[in-house]
């Protein structure tokens, strides 16, 4: 399995993921190689003593996609940025997967263009493993498509059910449906029309509307939603949690400052149950290919994680599973 | 003025609704009167001791809606219920605002089915005041509206603009919209026609698009979404909030039992610059009335605030401004 890596992208830049990269290689079996994609100077002066090394091969792309870039544009005025160099690669059969903590939106915007979308996918979806109390909740769709449709709604919930149960090993996982209210008769058209789809199909484990506070609840371990809402939401949990531990922080460090030692390290635990790095990435579920999204404030142990994710994706035959469920063959 | 307060509405019943009216007479002035409404006898029982005290009236309405009944179907089978009974004595200038704790759907319903809207107003939009670490944030819309057009979303912008300046007393509100990322290229159709709406209107402090974790920041004093958004947002902030306290209670609790005092002090200190009930109750901008909706789970203290509220609302003449900004009049 060949996995490219794009060594531009993140706010920590080629540092973290070169060093990301090396670390990974305790996951590669025997023929794996991690591609490194982007400026081949700049990547070789980060691998420094590891350049050459088993399992670890450098691509040159001369430029790369900033984060605060429009998507489209980017991509059409930068075709040799490290993100559609790897995509093209992916697309020609010389990369199997395709990582990046860049620009996610041109990230989305590649994949969708260069790639294929599998048989019976409408569109495709980011799906997100949030860290919540109650162990990790997958949300799709975090921000791939902002004009969503009820189909769409729908296959987020069957293709996020078979990457939850090939990855995270839960056997029939439970469904929610985003909403305002628990009952059925509110939410907006969307939401009503795409319950009915999930209710149809006895293959999903369908709970129904769920709530705002319902993610913090052990209800369910899919929550499906439009692109719109879940971007804010993924944002939403990620500042809240950073922001309540850092004011707990302050008003305990003026409470019992004899004592922050102890409450720092109370406080890490929960701060490293919070931690995205955890996960890794997230895969652009329904594109004919293996395109993981990182946070792009992803360090090292991200990068890590999500190489380990990527070769567990193609290994437990995601995409397999999804067209057999999406096509009934 | 006369102040309905539904005395059937809550999660707490009539005794906490009761006990804040009680509570809340401090803030009328000669002449004001809060009429309770709902079973006259169950009312009378609660008051005990007050009831024939200056300023509290009782009002009788024989049914109740209850907090998971169908808004429009509760409705149109419990004519006489405290919210639609409040809503009628409104509407013929019996009272001159309403206040519920009840189910919230069937207060938007009544209060849109009972009361005209002001002059130039589309769509009414609940707006909620949230505690955030800098300050109160005034979210537009919570709810009332899941069906959102982009003159809905400016026109949220105009009327809590209004309402944070008379009630806050912030002299120009900094508006932002929420969407999935800073830039204007992002977003959906319906954020980016809304985005060139309040950006035409000089009177509006637009700061432009904003994102999930920018609640936190103290970038914004209201911030505009439609009702769906609104509504996950605010349940979101408000379940994950309580939710991460108790997380870090438990942390804490294991790692230094012997602080146990002294941290609950702090959490405590914390949990209180989050609680809703400082805020009371959130209005329905845009109707010719004044109709508050105060948290199901609102203690006489959110009762008694909500009162305080509505009385600075008709002080303060939020309506009369509001037609004048979009009527230009």
């Amino acid at each position: 399995m060949r996995i490219g890596l794009d060594a531009m992208g993140g706010d920590f830049g080629p540092k973290e993921v070169v060093a990301g990269a090396v670390a990974a290689r305790e996951y590669l079996s025997n023929g794996d190689v991690i591609v490194l994609v982007g400026r081949e100077d700049v990547v070789r002066e980060h691998l420094g003593e590891n350049d050459g090394c088993d399992g670890i091969e450098v691509y040159h792309a001369e430029q790369a996609i900033g984060m605060g870039e429009s998507p489209v544009d980017a991509l059409r005025t930068k075709p040799k940025s490290s993100i559609a160099v790897m995509t093209a690669l992916h697309r020609h059969g010389e990369l199997d997967a395709c990582i990046s903590a860049g620009n996610t939106g041109a990230c989305v915007a590649a994949a969708q263009m260069g790639l294929r979308r599998l048989k019976g996918v409408h569109r495709p979806g980011i799906s997100v493993l949030a860290p919540t109390f109650a162990g990790p909740l997958a949300i799709c769709d975090c921000g791939a498509n902002v004009n969503c449709r009820p189909i769409n709604l729908y296959q987020y919930g069957v293709m996020t059910s078979v990457y939850m149960k090939a990855v995270c090993g839960i056997e029939t996982p439970r469904v929610g449906l985003l909403s305002v209210g628990e009952e059925e008769t509110k939410g907006n058209s969307l939401v009503k029309k795409s319950s009915e789809l999930l209710r149809a199909d006895p293959r999903v484990n369908f709970i129904g509307h769920v709530e705002g506070n319902d993610l913090l609840r052990d209800v369910m371990d899919v929550m499906i939603c439009e692109g719109f809402v879940g971007n804010v939401v993924l944002k939403l949990v990620e500042g809240l949690g950073f922001g309540l531990i850092k004011g707990l922080h302050k008003q305990l460090a003026e409470a019992i400052p004899d004592q922050m030692p102890r409450v720092d390290e109370a406080l890490g635990a929960l701060a490293r149950k919070y931690d995205f790095n955890q996960y890794g990435g997230a895969p652009l579920l329904g594109v004919d290919g293996i395109w993981f999204i990182c946070h792009g404030a992803s360090t090292h142990c991200g990068i890590q994680s999500a190489v380990r994710e990527a070769i567990q994706f193609a290994h437990r035959g995601v995409n397999q599973q999804i067209t057999e469920q999406l096509t009934g063959r």
